[in-house]
């Protein structure tokens, strides 16, 4: 099943937010939340007459650092002994298609294909024997921008990676997959940049849903980025850049320049 | 002006939360969010029958590292050129005299007593020219708990700052205070461990909003805790910890062991 958030283009009022079903080239809106109890609704609208937002609004996005060994080995980092979690806000996520505009605080922006994980059901504290994926409502496609030379100088992450648009989300969710073994590209420009395989994450999903949810609860609509794979490189203004997850789909998002 | 959020004691269904106006011994129930347009109800309760909740529910809470010289020395570290900022999980955040729960996963669980700014008003990318505190609702008291240990082994602060609990938030908002001058100081079972005055931070209180404000779209109801003066120090089950800032009061939160 493949659940999106979106407008209806061309409205006389603003639009406000729906969810719904992705089925072929329509999308009929549901009544209620993903991560709750909803229904089907009457109303549906060709894909092509939507716009897509970002599918998740979520109370938290969990990162998760260096969990591909080839990727740890490019920055000159060590493969972590526990997995490495940092934090990005709210405020940076944008939707499929929508810009990710550069910073004048950075002259090195880079892109971060990675797997993406949306929590479905409140968990903390997950058993080793607990099914860790049945806490997930599904998966999808997230840009984990990064500011190579902030997140260098500052040391912690937080800055280089929370600016606003610093957090492309989509296309939609994919509720049925299986998280193993699918491949995680990025392209800029239609040129391939990134290529992995979620096989080789050092950290496991399941793993990582148990591990994070010792920390700290996680919440219906909650995500967790699952690291990215070697290959990152810089945007530039003009670029065009693409997450594609097999099962999935493509995320993809213009690069603008800085608007001052 | 001092604004809390709160359930009333002992009714009979389950409260649900509410924001007020404390004076004096009373509370009134105001209609609306105190961050957008309210009204007073003709509802009140005596302080005394309510329990006061975290003030807040942020998106996001934006935290400053080693803003008071005298505490970047007491760990060792140098005073940064620019702010250093972080983020702790909204999941994080309980209210007055909730507890403190310790985490196996840490040795090392400490106080970090703070002057937290909360946001009235949408703002980014504010000028130097622009009156930064017009955007700010008011001040309240935070205690940004931290696991020292797995914060010195992470290198990222974000795990030892983020599990449940670590990030007690109140007792209130006060919306008439300046925050340049205050004091700020931290006791355990009475015993003063923290002083400092925030007249003494490296980044004021200003200069920190239109900062933060260059990165991230800060949004109403978003916290930013200002960083912490020096004497830091351990917790353990059975502690009564105490953030105090003049003008605002005191947050109280008993310590406990993890649960199992």
């Amino acid at each position: 099943m493949k659940i999106c958030r979106y407008v209806t283009r061309n409205t006389a009022s603003p639009p406000s937010p729906r969810f719904g079903l992705i089925e072929g080239e329509s999308v009929t809106e549901i009544s209620g939340v993903p991560w709750g109890a909803w229904t089907r609704s009457a109303h549906f609208s060709r894909l092509a007459d939507v716009r897509l937002l970002a599918p998740v609004e979520p109370s938290k996005i969990v990162c998760v650092g260096r969990n591909y060994a080839a990727h740890a080995a490019e920055l000159g980092n060590e493969v972590p002994k526990e997995p490495l979690i940092f934090l990005k806000p709210s405020s940076s996520i944008v939707g499929p298609e929508e810009p990710v505009v550069l910073t004048k605080f950075s002259r090195q922006v880079e892109h971060e294909g990675e797997l993406a994980l949306v929590v479905g059901r409140r968990c903390s504290h997950l058993r080793d024997s607990d099914d860790a994926l049945a806490y997930l409502l599904g998966y999808t496609c997230l840009n984990d921008i990064t500011a190579r030379d902030l997140q260098k100088s500052d040391v912690q992450f937080t800055r280089g990676k929370s600016f606003d648009t610093f957090c492309p989300v989509g296309p939609h969710i994919e509720t049925d997959l299986d998280p193993a073994s699918l491949h995680v590209e990025t392209h800029v420009n239609g040129a391939l940049r990134q290529s992995g395989k979620t096989s080789l994450m050092i950290y496991p999903v399941p793993f990582l849903v148990r591990w994070i949810s010792r920390m700290m609860t996680l919440l219906p609509g909650d995500v967790i980025a699952t690291g990215t794979p070697a290959g990152v490189g810089p945007l530039a203004a003009g670029d065009s850049v693409e997450v594609a997850v097999s099962g999935i789909g493509v995320l993809r998002n213009p690069v603008q320049a800085p608007q001052d």
